[in-house]
């Protein structure tokens, strides 16, 4: 905005975020009531992804897509808000498989999308149509319009995420994690739109897990290596909050893969590829010993305004960098 | 029954029905009702099937299934009772097809009979499974496992059933039908293990519309011959009443079609394949009159006692010609 000292010119641009399903979505709902209409792009995590029934299941881009278009349910966390659940039901009654929980108006979404890729739509596409048809007013993209399936390594044999997240319960010891087809995928074209975007005015990297969630997208040639070199500032939020991490099962898989459950961690991960790092006032003594900026805030999100909140911050801080970058 | 005089040896024998959806199906019940448990065989039309929204959909299976299991909705003639259409209306709001109601519950249904056919399954194997599943006591069958699909020819063109019968309201005049594919369709083995019983009590054919859904059964190849040279009676069931069709477009199509509403016309439509005719006591003038033994009843099935009576007068007028066979 012309004029306004206290709002950067890059205030207008627009933010791009890396995100997997329920912590990541909760900050891009912050980051979409605090970027502007029209401002956001959320690149998701399709390691997930899973044909089930026939039908090609995309859990964390219709976290995402529920979350913004505000049809997500708030207490349970996925899903969509009024669900009913007659499908399973009968599903059940005919011996069918139950163990992943389709609710009836989820399932549209499903049926919908699977259709529109057999019929040649890519799911850059589809999903964009679908976040135009439920009026979000941002884009969310897939990671990639090819198939790309994260793998958990376990001492039970290899396993499909949703295999080991929703039928296993994530009870099996991690001990590596794959992305089988990740060489040979390319990046969706929303992102490549968004990083060659002279406005571009950060990328933040969401709470969402660093191993699951954000490594699959990173995964993908290309999408590593173009956040590096970019000029806009990259900013991750840890999910790391006093030596616990809030939700799922982030802290136990880092201490199955030997690293402490810290956000010096996270930085080490993210090596080389992030500017800063916002971390929780819990852990604000590490601000100055983790080799990396920092920006310390309340980051556990449980209302909307802990989500707008603290994408505030991440902008705000994401701001300070490029204004610095600017005048070094 | 042994010693049970009122009662010929062949009532312990197998009843075949032949049958469409809504009408036929509401026979099909009465006839599972005084056949006997494990007695009834009914062989399905499966012309009307489509692939809609991706989902290989089988209405006159589905509703066979419904009506015999119990779980059909009594009042809206098709789909199941207490069904939801969450799906739809989510579908709807993602901009996706609505014009085929699919209910929440149905639903499952076409979800898991695609996921098996695409697994290598048969449509008869899917179908047994399903009623033993629903834990109904009679073999439920398609016609045949290959492909045929009933296409109703109109002066706007060819058009599937599924778009004559909902999307145009079978509005549409009916200049021709056409099995496309029947040509090369086997008979379900079901179908031939029924016909090769040598308990075979009788053959019914319900009242369904005899262009729209039996005539795709009589199509697959051997099944009309197989009948005609059947040593057990033959028995159809006129959809016809008083110069009106019960239901459905029936009356319609047979006069676009330059046919005449009266029974007569459904003698010489299967003409050398049928050994009697049931007919309504409104039509009761007719029976000496159109050129084969006829049985008058009450054929219009409003209550369930209606379909049993209904059945049972069916096949006695079975055994009487079956027992005149044998004496003659």
């Amino acid at each position: 905005m012309a004029g306004d000292s206290t709002r950067p010119a890059s205030a207008q641009g627009h933010v791009l975020a890396l995100c997997g399903g329920i912590g990541g979505a909760k900050l891009a709902l912050g980051l979409y009531a605090e970027s502007g209409a029209g401002r956001l792009t959320v690149l998701v995590n399709t390691g997930d992804d899973f044909e089930h029934l026939g039908l090609h299941v995309a859990p964390d881009l219709d976290t995402v897509l529920y979350t913004l278009s505000g049809l997500a349910d708030p207490e349970r966390g996925w899903g969509r808000a009024g669900e009913t659940w007659n499908f399973m039901e009968a599903l059940g009654a005919l011996g069918g498989e139950t163990w992943f929980a389709l609710g009836d108006r989820d399932l549209a979404v499903h049926v919908e999308r699977t259709r529109r890729l057999r019929a040649g739509e890519t799911l850059t596409a589809i999903a964009a149509n679908m976040a135009r048809r439920l009026r979000v007013a941002a884009h969310i993209a897939p990671m990639s319009d090819d198939v790309v399936r994260t793998i958990v390594h376990t001492p039970d044999g290899p396993m499909s995420f949703q295999h080991y997240f929703v039928k296993h319960r994530c009870a099996p010891v991690v001990q590596r994690i794959a992305f089988a087809g990740a060489e040979k995928a390319r990046a969706s074209p929303v992102f490549l739109d968004a990083i060659a975007d002279p406005a571009l005015r950060a990328v933040v990297i969401c709470p969402s897990n660093p191993y699951l969630s954000v490594d699959p997208i990173l995964a993908v040639p290309g999408i590593r290596a173009a956040l590096e070199r970019l000029a806009a500032p990259v900013i991750a939020v840890s999910p790391v909050i006093g030596g616990e991490a809030v939700k799922g099962p982030t802290a136990k898989i880092m201490k199955e893969l030997g690293a402490a459950v810290t956000s010096k961690t996270i930085v080490e991960h993210y090596h080389d590829l992030i500017d800063g790092l916002v971390i929780d006032t819990a852990d604000a003594a590490d601000a100055d010993r983790i080799g990396i900026r920092c920006a310390v805030t309340r980051t556990l999100m449980q209302s909307l305004d802990d989500r707008r909140n603290l994408a505030r911050e991440v902008l705000a801080f994401a701001d300070q960098l490029a204004r610095e970058r600017e005048t070094a």
